[in-house]
Parts: structure tokens; sequence; C-alpha cells
């Protein structure tokens, strides 16, 4: 009995991307191999499942020589290099799983894709990712959507002045999203916001007050929602937001370089240097995360509101973040999904699309389930 | 008629330095040169008088040259050249008054100073310096003093987002004062309490409430003054300090270089390069200085308690600094002292050592009231 065993490649092998590579390890329908410059992050996956690790630098030629040879690609990359790593993906025709939270516009590549063939699921972490499942589904079912708000965040669980705060991946990519201007959509029209803008405190049960603010992302949901409100913002403990706002406006993040005495430094990557021992999730340190999402509209003449929430924790049992949880859980059911046969057809398609496809949306949620992560939903009719 | 003209040295030509060289150039009994490296900040005080500039790179080597052939020097550098300038004058033996602020104790320099016959008054600004003077004064009135509390700061008219501060000198040398150690006394003994501690409330009439917070600026004091309780704490609008706590723990003050990419900087250094223009007054920008002394103890059995308050603001007629104003002037009141015969005789003398001799201590502050710098002086007794 011969059993058609898919070669998977996962790129990245840091908090999420060891534990996606990990999670399909442990199938027998899938040979795992994944890559990453850094030992260490290898060392990280192998501790946790058997598997095939490859020292290498990512290059788009590195990443074409090693796709080559597989059936499927998930993409775990830091967002700076996710495009060039998606391109590369695509031009070979594979079908791939991205979760690098690329700054470009991944749909940019939805042509190329569908003339190589390629199925690219793109965003597919907890948001962006289920987040924007639950905006599809929820457009599928109402004749009219007229909001979207989705809160999002993943905090330690102790928060410690003074940043209350901890990042599961490089600061440089948590203050991409606090420099990254945010599009947002009012009545009808995409509207920019600074990031870290239009502060507001929310409480959040089992967690207490945190506070959200602006950040970029709606992302594909600009172009495939046609809703006259949407709001995607960040959560964090109270006072974060602040000193992120302090630190911008005073020029640390930074990106050009300034002459300092005889050298020419960029300010992000002494900010990245000095915050990223502060930042860092030390073995065994808690998280959780916490995700809203509510979308207003209309069915059949009566205003429905539909409210997802989720608040997963760190899994002592397994020595798991919560971040790494809820985004690379996701990210390993699309990959077992397209793995089981390419349902949607070539292009770049965006999570929100698999709210066509109910069945799909319950596979998914079934394979989170099964691995603790779990999503309250709720319906109600409004006056 | 032949007058006596004393020539003296001011060196440095910064916000303070451009007012002392002023202000004495405009008397017919000095001829005043001042030197900077800076051709700026040399026009700066060619503009408020007719003196001699001098650009020079300052040396200790180069100060020796430029002092010989002077009565009296005036140092004005910032603290970190302030040590080696004070000992190159006291080498030659001149009469000197010395407001840099240096890290170093200037005491230090006193058995230099009577060898070479140098009368040197240091940190002779507004605290340390007037504050010495009434903490001198007060110590000279009571038979025990019990305690001394000084609160000083000077502050932008206008608080702005983020800092609410403003600076006339460089940020290393403000941010030098939130990173020293600050000595205290508690009951007898000297302690030693992290800079920004221990910050509280205070209001003050004319300005509102302000936050104080430790500093090292008790200096000599430490030495000369016998009290089992003594603080010195620094004034800023409230939250000023929380940021400098977060930014100094972050590492943003560390002044060991860190490699960055290819090169290795100090984190101070771009610290101060981003500050510096939020930081810098601009042209017409006002500011205030506020500063309350508390000398508490005992006279002929009653317990007494003696207060100096000092408001003083921008001058929009000279368009010149209330920071600039208060710590000038007195330095320019002990230069005035010095060209007029020297009372004190040889070694480094404190600025307390004047209360001892209330005479000075009144034409100081003659000098100062006509230039319009008032201090409220009370005393009550204390149950």
């Amino acid at each position: 009995l011969e059993i058609d065993v898919k070669r998977i490649l996962v790129l990245g092998s840091g908090r999420v991307g060891s534990i996606i590579a990990s999670d399909l390890a442990k199938s027998p329908d899938f040979e795992v191999a994944v890559a990453d410059a850094s030992a260490a992050s290898l060392d990280r996956a192998r501790a946790r499942a058997e598997l095939e690790t490859i020292e290498a630098d990512l290059t788009p030629g590195k990443i074409r020589e090693l796709a080559a040879r597989r059936d499927l690609v998930v993409g775990a990359l830091p967002g700076s290099m996710g495009f060039a790593a998606l391109s590369a993906v695509v031009d070979l025709g594979l079908d791939v799983v991205d979760i690098s939270f690329m700054p470009e516009n991944p749909l940019d590549l939805d042509a190329r894709a569908r003339e190589t063939g390629a199925c690219a699921l793109v965003d597919f972490g907890v948001a962006p990712g289920m987040s924007n499942i639950f905006v599809g589904v929820a457009q599928n079912l109402l004749d009219r959507v007229d909001s979207v708000s989705i809160y999002v965040g993943g905090l330690p669980r102790e928060g410690v002045w003074p940043y209350f705060y901890k990042a599961p991946f490089s600061p440089s990519d948590v203050i991409e999203e606090y420099t990254r201007p945010a599009r947002l959509v009012q009545e009808g029209r995409v509207v920019t916001r600074p990031a870290l803008s239009e502060p507001e405190l929310l409480e959040f049960p089992g967690v207490g007050t945190l506070e959200a603010f602006n950040t970029d992302g709606l992302r594909t949901l600009l172009d495939t929602v046609k809703a006259p409100n949407m709001v995607e913002k960040t959560l964090r403990y109270p006072g974060h937001a602040e000193l992120m706002r302090v630190l911008g406006e005073s020029g640390f993040f930074g990106t050009e370089p300034l002459d300092v005495g005889s050298v020419a430094v960029r300010p992000l990557d002494l900010t990245s240097r000095l915050l990223f021992p502060l930042w860092n999730y030390a073995e065994g340190e808690e998280d959780f995360t916490v995700m809203r999402v509510t979308v207003e509209g209309v069915r059949e003449s009566s205003r429905v509101r539909m409210e997802v929430d989720l608040l997963d924790r760190y899994d002592p049992a397994t020595c798991t973040l919560s971040m790494a949880r809820t985004t690379g859980f996701p990210a390993g059911a699309a990959a077992r999904l397209l793995a089981g046969g390419a349902f949607l057809g070539p292009g770049v398609h965006p999570p929100e699309t698999l709210g066509r496809f109910p069945e799909t949306v319950d596979r998914i949620l079934e394979e989170l389930g099964m691995r603790g992560v779990l999503f309250r939903r709720c319906e109600a009719q409004v006056p």
C-alpha cells in the first residue's frame, strides 16, 4: 500500500514557522523540511518533531532551488522577506500558504499565479487570517454588510513596566505595524490614519482593560469586502501605545541613516537592538491572544450583529506561545487543505475567500479546535 | 585718569556663557574676551555686546595659552569639559568662576589652588549656586540645621507633548542629570538613589503642578553642610520623568558602543542627536525658572523654617532665556566680586561659603535684582 506523501517546505523556523513545521511533520501524510538562516531557530523546530532542517540564506534563488522538489510551500518569513519569497514560489507554480504579513499587497501576484497555476493562500494567520475568514463568512450570510471591526492582540500574561509587551518576532516587525499608515473605511471611502492613532479602552472578559489603536490590518479586506465602515485595531496593555508614539515622534523608528559621531546608523536598527532583549519571550513565559471580530449588516430586512471572540492562552503542556498557536495553526490547516486538493484554483486567495465555502471553514475550525484554539461565535438581532 | 580695567576671559559662548560675557562686557571696568569652538555660538555673544571673540578648540593647553594674559576667567563649558578647564586655570594661579557643573568634585582642586594662589568660585549658577548660598546663609543664622531641601527646574513656558521640556544646553548634559546616581542625606547618612526616582507632585504659584524627582544636585553641600537630612530634586512637567525612566531603562542613554549592523554606536549619541531638535529652544521661545529652597533648624531653642522662592521668566526685552539669566547672572556677580579683590583667599570655594559674608550675599542679590532676578525669602517659626 503506497500513501501519497506530500513534500512540504516551510520557509522560516521562527516562533511561528517552527510550530507550523512541527505540527505538519507529525502527520504521516507529509514529509516536512524547514529552512532558516539560523541554526538556533532550526533547533527550535527539530526539538518539536522529526523533520528535515535546511540552514540556508533564503534568497529568492535559494528558495526556488529548495522549493523545486516540493509539493507545497508554507511561508513564515519576516514581513520584509515575504513578498520576494512568495513571488519565487508562485513563479514555480507551486501551491503556497503565506503568513509573512508582507507590507506589499500579495494580490499583486494574482495574475502571475493564474499564469503559473500556483494556488496561494495568503495572510493566513489569526488576524489577518481567521479574522478575514469570519468577515467572509458574514459577508456570505448577510444581504448587506454595514460595518466590520477587528480588534486583535497578542500579549504577555504578565505586563511588565515599561512596555507591558513582548513579541514572538523581531521588534522591527512589530514597529512596522506602528509606523505603517492605517487604512480604514469610513462612509464608503478608504481613509488613512497614522498608526497608533485613535486609542480607545475596551474590556475583555478574562483579560481586563486593553487599549486599541489603529493599525493597517484590513489589508486584502479593503479590496474584497464592500462595507461602508471597516476598522482594524491592535490591542495592547494601556500605556504601550503612548510610548510607541513617543519613540516614533522622536525619530527612534527612523529608517534613514543618521550621522552619529563618525558613523551613520538607522535609528530603527539601534531601537530594535535595544528592545529585542526587553521584548523577547523568555523560555516558559506565558502569553495570550485576544481577538474580537464584529460584523453588522442586514439579512432578510433584519439588522444583525455577528461577533466572534477568541481568548487563547499559552500551552504549558507543549511550551507553545499562544501567538504561535493562533498564527501557526490556521496556516497549518490551510496547508492541509491545499495538500488535499486545489479546491480554489490558481490565483492568490485571501482568507475571506473561504467565506463562500462553509464546509471548508468548518474543517479549519475543527483543526483549530483539536488544538484547543476555540472561537466563541454569536449572532444577535440589533434594533 | 586711568581705570584699572580687568581682562576677563569667558570660556564657552553657549546660551549661558554668551549672557555672562555680554553682561560683563557692558561694564567699563572689564575688557571681555569669549572663547568657543563654534563661530555661531560666538556670534550669539557678539550680537549682545562689544567684546572680543576667539574661535578655538578649548583644550587645556589652549586654555592655558588664552588665560595667561587675563586677570580672571569664567568657565561656562559643558560639564564634560569643566574639570579639565578649571584645572588648567587653577594651574595658572588665576581667579576663576565656574558653572560647568562638572561630574567631578571641584573641591579636589582646592589644595592645588592654595598652592598656586588661585581663588576659584565653583558651581556658581542658580542651583547649584544661589541655592547653596541660601543654605550657607541659613547655616550661618541657625544654631543647628535639621533639614535642607532644594527643588529647582528650568522649563519652557508651554509644555509640548511628548517631552514637555526644552533645554538651553545639549540633551546629553541633561541626560547626565538623569543617569548620575543621586546622593542625598537621610538621618545623617549619605545614601544613593537612582536618578529620576521618588517622584512627587508639587504646586508652584504662577506655574501649576510640577513633578520633582531625585537628581545629584547637592554636590559640595554633602561636604560642607552637616544636616541630618538633605535632598535635591529637579522639577519638570508631570510625565517627563517617566519617559526618561523608560528611555534609560531601555538602554537609550547607554554610553558603551553597541554593534548595530556593521557599525558600533553609543546609544546616548543617537538619542542626543534625535532629541536635540525636539529640546532646542526656538528663537523667542519663552521659558521660566522655578526654585524653592527650604532649610529647617533651631535658633535660640526655637524651631525655624527658612524658605526662598524664585520664579523667573524669559526676558522678552533682551530675548534672554530665564535659564540663562538665572544661571549666568550669579556667575557674573561672582566675577565682579573676584575682580573687586580676593576677599576669600586662595582655594576652591563653593557658593555656600558666602553664607558667612552677609554683605557679600546682599551685593550678589542686589546685582541679580537689578537684572530682575528676584528671590522671595521668608522665615517662620514652626511648632
